[in-house]
């Protein structure tokens, strides 16, 4: 799983049939520091995440574990909201 | 998923059997920005996605899921057209 | 696999059913010298890791085979503890 | 998936027992405007490709769809000839 | 998959239970010209590789198709020995 932050909503009229109903996040992979880090991702929303809080979220064909719908074509989803995280930077 | 822009179609005579009767679109990965990001893909089309098309698209496995022949060995799809997109830029 | 050390712990009250009672540990690939690369990931400790612990662990849906719950959405599971390394550096 | 091209050829004498009779190529990923991209990977080849030939390749769990023996431990296979591409350079 | 070559040993006494019995065997990626690239993996060893040997090696999901045990959480694996490689370097 990875740290990410919220940062965005898509809508999309026009999809797969089984993405109906889904809230599509764009979520950008945060560092240790809580600094943004490049390549923002769409991931299905499972625990009511808001713009701004700090997520973990899943990726690859693990993440359709975490939604009802079986044949939902997804590759993230969000399955927690950060807390808090207690660690030691070591750079990298 | 990710946000990609359409950007072109390739032709392929010679192809897995399973492929035939495919869309196959060149995508390329976009940021919150809409700036295009490098390494394009090719996605199967599964919604009627055109050149120049911003839309949502999932890779792996669960690409699979998003077509009817279930022995098809596709690896992205396109699964969305992106309407709008709300977000705040956090940079990185 | 990859090799990484474990950096810090990750509280989580709002998450999937299936991760009550996992511990969540941020993990940091290193290379063969012990130095900690970047982008840190979240694992499913299932050896006892402790931070400041170079571990072993694997990603994608191989992890989940690593816990007892197989509805579980986890893409990275720590699965060793390194005792010792031996080998030589060829750069890169 | 994504363009490559067939750049070599690689010979295993000791190998996976479900690997033998396989070709195996040595492909490099390529770009929209047919520029090489780094890190070449090793495809099977399911379509009769030669060196010098511009491909389509699948990767991951699904490019074991690309080849009748199911137990062969591949996670990269070519599965069409490109023989043309129609786009626009979106720059990236 | 990928050309790589072994550089290294790990041994972990605590581990996964279907982990005992492997081999664990550092491997740093290469690329055309041999040379070495970075981001070393752990890979199970299939067959017999030695430190120093150029290998194939398999990543993801499939990779636990190289070995016996089918409950083992392993995402790489090497399945040959590089005999020799025909090719052109197209640079990249």
């Amino acid at each position: 799983m990875q740290m990410g932050i919220v940062v965005g909503r898509i809508t999309a009229t026009r999809k797969d049939e089984n993405l109906v109903g889904t809230k599509l996040l764009i979520t950008q992979p945060i560092g240790l520091d809580g600094q943004v880090l490049p390549n923002p991702i769409i991931a299905v929303d499972t625990v009511g995440a808001g713009i701004g809080e700090r997520v973990i979220y899943v990726t690859g064909s693990m993440a359709s574990r975490a939604i009802r719908n079986k044949d939902a074509p997804i590759d993230a989803a969000i399955i927690g909201i950060i807390d808090s995280l207690e660690g030691t930077t070591l750079g990298g």
